[in-house]
Formats: structure tokens, sequence, C-alpha cells
């Protein structure tokens, strides 16, 4: 008998994926420059040159056994000792190579911390709306995931709902700023009353409360914005970052767990990372994308696409009448949607070849995302395709 | 608290890498090149130069998005069915591409198929000696390894102590040929009858008993020597395929999973492996070495170096007096020590700085592992230590 688990999860398809499949399949029909795509966070402004370059040089300069040879399962030391200068610099860190593990993405990264920091029945909250694969994510580890219900006001932290959440049997909290699917970013009152609520609670409660923050958007924040080091306002920190979004090269699987240096069992928890990886086969990434990254920690894309993007859009829904808060970060954005099941407002859209994904596996129903990393010549193409969809679908004037 | 499990798992040390970490470490004092490191499997024969030539051509020629993008959680669909031909051609199967899942190696591979085809507390079979990260990869996916005794005359398969042991709670049976440590090959004997065996065994205890196959070797055969295709002889196996040995790229961490296509709920296993690796986080490669791989699956390294260090090292250890089975692939050879204990045997070794590595953690004592996965040179330069070792701590005539 092959795994119950597994086979039953083969039921639940994601909204996700389904939505972007739709676009593939129209694609075939109508070409996929004619469908509006928002599904998918699937960076489209293209690689920095130099990540190619740094590739191709590595190639020329190093042995094959430098390059291709087996790396340590904990990460290349010389790649975690410049990722280590490189937080250290920027955010007033003190973090060594040892507190750094390299992962498969942020995907990777969430799911080592879960590991390291609960044990088999704990809780992990987390706050709507909420990135779907944490379900997942949580569940597999054996800690079992809950959720906080939104700040509908600002996508901030409701704290009266997270504080009578925050149980003795809670280990660990997930945090994700600048925040998909909402865009908003957690500032500093925030962090700070979090992290005041957490010290508080890890006291009264006698043991650890662990802070994950998934930070792949860490570098996609607007003009005017700043978003606060995580780690740095809460000892229990380990910070989850991806290269995907910064390098766009998110098939490349790449990132890293960071340890709070002050965190309880700040020494251990990179050794334990290795153990979690014996039992699932590794989750290292490749050495040659761990080498070029390593030459190209000071570069990023071109993050000014998606702030453009975000704005021919916000400007857009909110003249159409759209209930929607602006992004300061990401490339999402969550308006309300314009009748109360977000997953009928989105299936009408398809009939415009707008494909957007319906709020409620984000556990905040009416709404819908809108993933604009796509190019804006196609943004500004939509804009007619959300007018006559909002016009022939609802009465623009009753909103 | 921290993980009791993952915590709990640093008190044991792997022999493997105590043994490559003191020959790191003597190497700083007397230079690299003077010590005679056999502790590890990594190839020293560099890549294969069309894979570099991909790489390049790669970046040169394909967008960001198709080389870097989000790739497909199964594997990038071209490079799959390129894979199928390439294994429907040369061992007369009829894979598709629905029957390839990419994997982080051999290790990702083995550690998803055991989460497929066993529920918690299923006890999963492998024969000594073997390969001791098999203890973490079944022991932290719910089922429990058990070792069956291993055949001391040629290094097949002890019939008798494998019937007993193949109860009705084993679900999988995990084998490795060509074989680490021994190098020897599984002959088309033995696999008719373990085929026979666990047919029979299907029948009696109406459940089906997956065949796991680690292949990392299976390209590493010597001259006059032939591995038969696992698969082909037993329709539930699952074959875990690796190209660290066949392109010398162990730091890339690619390789795959294929499942017979007339194994039980053959359409469903791919599709839950992606269910598996939601749950850890992701496993599957980086997409540029996936497509450079598409690009060289007809090349391998040059394997006849690994072929003329093992007739240096088993024509020296026959001469001097050890007792020793020629291996017929891979790159190991596991003679018996002089002494009973051969972690002693290991350590006596270590003053005439040979890292040689005691059989304990294999299930089969008394014995040690030579990895000559290293220049030719080196292995011709190591003959006069392993005489001088012989010589100086045991009488070479009394064996």
């Amino acid at each position: 008998m092959v795994s119950t688990k597994y086979q039953n999860m083969l039921t639940a398809k994601s909204v996700i994926r389904e939505m972007a499949e739709f676009a593939a399949m129209r694609g075939n029909e109508i070409g996929y420059e004619n469908v509006f795509d928002f599904s998918l966070g699937n960076p489209s402004v293209p690689v920095p040159p130099r990540f190619s370059e740094a590739i191709i040089e590595l190639l020329g300069t190093k042995t094959s056994r430098e390059l291709h040879g087996y790396s340590p399962s904990l990460g290349i030391q010389a790649v975690k000792e410049k990722i280590t200068s490189h937080l250290n610099h920027r955010y007033k860190m003190t973090y060594t190579a040892n507190h750094i593990f390299m992962t498969a993405g942020a995907a990777g990264a969430i799911a080592h911390a879960l590991r390291l920091v609960t044990n088999p029945g704990d809780k992990v909250l987390t706050f709507a709306p909420y990135f779907p694969e944490y379900a997942p994510y949580v569940n597999l580890s054996g800690a079992k995931l809950e959720i906080v219900p939104p700040d509908m006001v600002d996508f901030q932290i409701d704290f009266a709902c997270f504080e009578e959440m925050l149980t003795a049997e809670v280990t660990a909290v997930l945090i994700n700023t600048p925040h998909n699917p909402t865009g908003a970013i957690y500032n500093e009152a925030t962090l700070t009353q979090m992290a005041e609520l957490m010290t508080a609670k890890q006291k009264e409660y006698g043991h650890d409360i662990f802070l994950i923050s998934d930070e792949p958007y860490r570098d996609v924040v607007f003009s005017g914005q700043n978003q606060p080091y995580i780690s740095s306002y809460y000892a229990n920190t380990l910070s989850c970052f991806s290269y995907s979004k910064s390098h766009s090269i998110p098939g490349e699987r790449i990132g890293y767990l960071a340890v709070n240096p002050a965190a309880t069992a700040a020494d251990l928890l990179v050794p334990m990372s290795g153990q979690i990886s014996r039992g699932i086969g590794h989750n290292c990434p490749a050495s040659l994308i761990q080498l070029a990254i390593a030459e190209t920690l000071d570069v990023t894309v071109d993050m000014s696409v998606y702030e453009t993007n975000m704005n021919i859009l916000y400007n857009e829904l909110l003249a159409l009448g759209f209930n929607c808060r602006k992004p300061e970060g990401t490339f999402y954005i969550f308006p309300q949607a314009l009748e109360a099941d977000a997953a009928v407002f989105c299936r009408k859209a398809l009939a415009y070849d707008l494909i957007l994904v319906p709020s409620d596996s984000f556990g905040c129903p009416g709404h819908f995302r809108i993933a604009y990393c796509i190019q804006t010549e196609k943004v500004e193409r939509s804009l007619s395709a959300f007018r006559r969809f909002v016009e022939e679908e609802y009465d623009k004037k009753s909103h």
C-alpha cells in the first residue's frame, strides 16, 4: 500500500496552480501574450547580468571539484562568510558563518526552521491572509498551524486576537513581511509590540517562542518605504531568505536560514539543520549556484518595474471603485472583490482573460490577489480588460 | 524548547565525516597531497567539458525566465522527456515523463521513495554492508530500517536470512548495486531470485513490497562486467539515480526517481512526490542544472581512471596478504582488516597518513573501505605507505 498521507493530499489542488494552468491553456488558444496572467509570483525582470557572468567566470577559472564536488551539507563556508559580512554590514547584526544554513530557497529554510524549533504536536501561529503553502510546511513537520484572523484595517497585526491565540502550546510564530498577498510591510510599531508580547509570553510560559520570518521580498520595497530587519527586534528569530526575487532566479532554489546569534541554542541550530537534511535526502542548493550568489550579493534586479506596475494597477483599481490598500512592497496587490464570493468574482474575470487568484485559500475571503511581476506593457494592456470586466459584470457606480 | 529529535542526532557523528575531517586537518600540517585520503566518495575525474559548455550555451541563448524562472515541482517537462528517451532506449523500458520525478540526487530520490511506499511503522529491509546514511533516510521517514546480515562469500544476498526477515510488516526493500562499499554487482541470478521471492511474498501477504533501487554507480562498471537494469526484473521498482558520479557533479545535487510503469499506482507516485516536496520545502534541483543535464545525457566522465586505481590497489592488497573481493564497479574496495577491530586497524593506519574508513557503521565489522576516486598518481604513492603500515604493525607472513 502506498502512503495514505501523500495519496490523500493529491485531492486538494492549489487554486494558484489551477489558475496558472488555465492561463497556460488559454494561452495556447489565443496566444499567451493575450492572457493577462496575474496568477503566479514568477519574476518577470531578467536576472542581473553579473549573475550569468559570475557563472561563466567560475566555469573558466575554478577546478571541477571546486565547482561541482561535494559541498558541506551546511553550505559552502566561503559563501556563508560572504553572506554574513553582507548581513552584518547592512543590518548591524553579529552573525558568523555558523549561524547561516544554505537552503533550497525560503521554502527550504521555513521547512527546516519549523523542524528545528517545534516538537510533535506543538502549535505554530501565522496571520491571515497567509501564503497557502504554509499549511503543508507546518502540518507535515509534525506541528499544527493555527491562523490568527486578519487585521483588516491595514494588514498589520490584530494584537487582541494574537494574544488570545498565543497559548502555552505555541512554540513558533511565522510571519512574512513584505507580505504576500497584501504588499504590506510590518512597521516598527508592529514589530516592537510583537516582540514585547512574545518576550512576555516566553517568560510567562517558561519556554521559547521562536519567530520564523519569511523574507523573500525583503528587497522588494517601494520608494519611501522601509522594511525594518526583523531579527533586530527579537532574539529568538530565524530569518528565511530566498534569492528568488532579488535575483529573479526562483528556479535555482537558493536561499538561507539565518539564526540570530542571541537566540536560544544559536550554535546548535545550524548543525541540527544538517541532521534534518539527512532525513529528507538533503536540501542544500547546487554548489555552482551557491558560488555564483556569493559573487553577486550586492546586486539585485531592477525592482522599479514592480513599483511602476503597482502604481498603474493601483490607480486604475481605485478609479474603478475597488477597495484596496496601496502595497508598500512585493509584487502583489490584494483588492476587495466586487462581490462577496471571490471565487465567483475571479471565475467571471476569466471571460475577460484576467487571471486573478481568489483569496479564500489565503484565509481572508472576499479578496483577490494580482501578481504583477509581468511586463509593464502587458499590465497597461490589461487595464481595458479590467474596465470592461467591471462595467459589464458590475454596476461601477454602486461602489 | 528546540527539537529534541534533531538535537539528539547531533551526538552521533559519521565516521566517514570524522575521517575526512582528520584528513583535512592533517593536510593543513603536511600538505594535503601527502595525505592518502581514501575517506570520501568525492569524484576526482573532472566534469565532462560538454557539461560546462552546455551551461555557457544556455546562458547565451535562453531567456532569464526560461533558465531561472519557477520550474514545475515535478521537474522540467522537456528534461524529463529526454531522460525518458534515454532510459527507454538504453534499458528497453516504457517510461513516460509522468514516471520521472527530478530530485536532489539519489539521496533526495531515496528519501522521497521511502515516503511514497511506506506508512508509519512499516519496515524497510536493506542488506549489510550498507551505506550508513540509509538509517536516517529510513528512520526519519517514519518507517523502520532492518538490516539483513551480509553474504560474506561474494556480497550478493543471503536468501535464507532475507526470506526470514521479509515479514508482512515489510513494505520496501532498499538495494544498492553497483554496491557501496564493496564494489560488488548484483548479478542476474541474484536479481531473478530476489524478484521471485518478493513476488511470492506480495501474493502471500496481499500487499505490495516495493524495491527501492539506489543506483548512483550504475555507470561505474568495470570492463567485462555488466549491471543488469534492476527495474526490468520487478514491476514494483523505484529507481533512484544521481548524476554525481556519471558527471562528477555531486555538489550540484541532481538526480531522479524513475517509477516502473508497471508498478502499483505508477501514475500516482510522481504527483505524490510533489506533495512530499511541499512538506519539506522542496527538493527539486536547480533549473539551470536540470537544463544542462538534459543536454549531456549521453556523456559520462572518463571512468577508466577508477578501474585503473582499483587494479593498482587490489593487486597490492592481495600481495600484502589482505583478504579482499575484486570490485566489479564503483570506486570502493572493501578488504578485511588485519585485526578483528577495524576501528583499531584504521586508527593505526592514520600514523601512515592512510585515511581508511572502518566498516562497523556499514553493519559488517572487521573490514575497511577505501574510496579510490582520487588521482592515480596518489594511489601509486600510497602503496609504500600501505607496505610500511602492514610490515610495521602486522606480521605480514601470518596472513
